[in-house]
């Protein structure tokens, strides 16, 4: 059995990795999980599969997941240190990183420092600190095998291909929710609407990222990382049944798609048993009902966020930081009804633009960027001067 | 420089084969070329490539092709023999058989004789000799390089993959110009309204092979053969777009496509230099452009030549070899106007029915099974007993 540790284990990609577990038994034992603040839920989690210890970063909740798990005689830890310490643990085949957010980033990088093999599908790791965790896994020799299904797709058209012979990777977005909504109407959007996903049934936050489109941005940023391509050869294309995970077109023109349901299980599953293709099928695709697939140009004007992401990675450096934790604070605000659906947008481009961008920054530099670019973005959204 | 043999040079594979040549300068050295009649082309063809040797199948062409290649000092060869002298000369890297029709199996027969590795696009070769062909290039150790745009795509979505984690193959069909016809008015149906097919600009036969669905139906019989997949594990889905060349589902779910733009450059450039894909773009695909993709399932009761093949595929022996001879000969017929659209299922579906089969023939029982099926499919037509 394969020793694995989930991070963020009672999220959505959390808890569909652990039912990809359920599912090909005697294959991977847990050891470890951690969470934000759903004490009761890590809990449950931890009496199903048993493991040596949890971490739960919200400290608030520390009694509480003491409380539930008692009887189990397992070391508990709290806050983000506990997380670390957690994802630090070297005795592992495996980690995923499921957490949600600017939080996976450091978690990420402890991983790696460990020695550790990891499937991420926390994106905000690369497109904070890109260089930074490549530069780690090169030297240490270890694989991130991607869990988001749009690099998914593209790791599984890249099996037997050559980097060189790429010439475009070509990322599909549904649009979200607001892809036939008029520009002018986008202000008056709620969390309700915006939550709304069309396709995915997906967590809040990545909900919501997918409504701004800011979703695809952070994308584009992490294919660049992840596969070693440049931005200007990867294209967005909006592609609203989701059927089509994602593309690589080859120099000679041929063009490789994955293609399947909705359902994270299946990237999940393929990541936890890469290089096989398991004989667990979720549920079949009927290609014939599927009828139709549509694709169209991503609208930008509409979608600031997606420019405010390409823009962020050219200036490079720290600029991406800003832009990851200016979104994340900008959209737990929009889902608190702090600030409006497009005031998300007017906050990052305000931190970006009012923020220090460090070039060729290190681990620490990336860390207080984002202390930094937290401190100021509540600032800013608590004195309403969005 | 390789040495490279096309076989049918002349029809649309064949003409297609000498652009990707010439598109990729000092790569192959043009040693053979063969046609079916048309000796002014094979000839014009050999005065470019300076090929030590030509053949034409039709000996009424054999002067003429004589005299228009008289200042080159050739080797020149005609009828059945002349072919088979030229796919059997050994001293070649690559032989391309882009022979159309039942004509093609003896010499693809031939070429791995020769013990040379084959580009094919001539699908009788394997829907009338699949057992024996796949035998010989097995014990030869030589590889068949589909180019068919099926077969093809089906073949870059294998690879890094593992043929048991298949679960099954899914051929993309353009439904043809028949798609939307009532089934009462194909019987009035001409040459002219079957050759204009929606997408692909091919050769006649071919193009009224796709117009009765008999291409889908060969390609089902070639597809097992090739990949080795039982025929229950192969679909076919009409996808009028022709975007979508065809799909590999894997036991997890995960569906694999290649796609592109309707270019049969494409699939002959893959086949001629795999394992590279070759910087050689003949046109950019913009998906955006393309806006949808529709599927729907194949009306197996208007088009009655899917279930022959079905059919012929599952009683085996040299019954797929009767379906290909009676098609070819029929197809013929029809674009003569001797019989009429539907007319080119019944008789096939006669010949089936009145030719004894033979079960695991050898090189010989499949030529005799040809000759035959040849002679009696004539002799109905031209009396009239259809």
């Amino acid at each position: 059995m394969r020793k694995i540790s989930i991070l963020g284990s009672t999220g959505s990609i959390g808890t569909n990795t652990l039912k990809v577990i359920e599912a090909n038994q005697n294959e991977f034992d847990v050891r470890y999980l951690t969470a934000g603040s759903n004490a009761e839920k890590l809990a449950n989690q931890a009496k199903i599969y048993n493991p040596d210890a949890l971490a739960i970063a919200n400290s608030d909740k520390y009694l509480e997941l003491k409380r539930r798990t008692k009887k189990l005689n397992l070391e508990i830890y709290q806050g983000r240190e506990g997380i670390l310490e957690i994802a630090s643990r070297s005795n592992i085949d495996l980690v995923c990183n499921s957490i949600v957010g600017a939080a996976g980033m450091e978690p990420t990088y402890q991983v790696l420092k460990a020695g550790n093999d990891l499937a991420l599908s926390n994106k905000e790791s690369l497109v904070m600190g890109g260089s930074v965790i490549m530069e780690l896994a090169a030297e240490n020799g270890l694989d991130i095998f991607p869990i988001d299904s749009e690099h998914n797709a593209i790791w599984q058209c890249l099996r037997g291909e050559q980097k060189q012979e790429i010439s475009r990777l070509i990322l599909t977005a549904s649009g979200g929710p607001f892809r036939n909504t008029p520009m002018s109407e986008l202000e008056k959007v709620g969390p309700r609407e915006a939550l709304n996903h069309p396709t995915w049934d997906m967590g809040k936050k990545i909900t919501i990222d997918s409504a701004t489109m800011m979703n695809k941005g952070f994308e584009l940023i992490e294919a660049s990382w992840l596969f070693d391509i440049e931005p200007e050869n990867i294209d967005i294309i909006v592609h609203p049944q989701s059927v089509i995970h994602s593309m690589v077109e080859f120099q000679d023109g041929s063009i490789k798609a994955e293609l399947g349901l909705p359902d994270m299980k299946l990237p999940i599953q393929y990541a936890l048993f890469y290089p096989e293709h398991r004989p667990v099928k979720w549920e079949d695709t009927d290609l014939a009902q599927l009828s139709e697939l549509t694709f169209e140009k991503p609208d930008t004007e509409k979608f600031r966020n997606l420019k405010l992401a390409q823009n962020a990675l050219e200036q490079g450096g720290t600029a991406p930081t800003i832009l990851n934790v200016a979104n994340d604070i900008a959209v737990v605000s929009f889902l608190n009804k702090k600030i409006g659906f497009t005031e998300i947008s007017d906050v990052i481009e305000k931190a970006l633009k009012e923020i220090q961008v460090i070039q060729d920054p290190n681990i620490d530099d990336i860390i207080d960027c984002q202390a930094n670019t937290g401190e100021y973005v509540n600032k800013i959204i608590k004195k309403e001067e969005v």
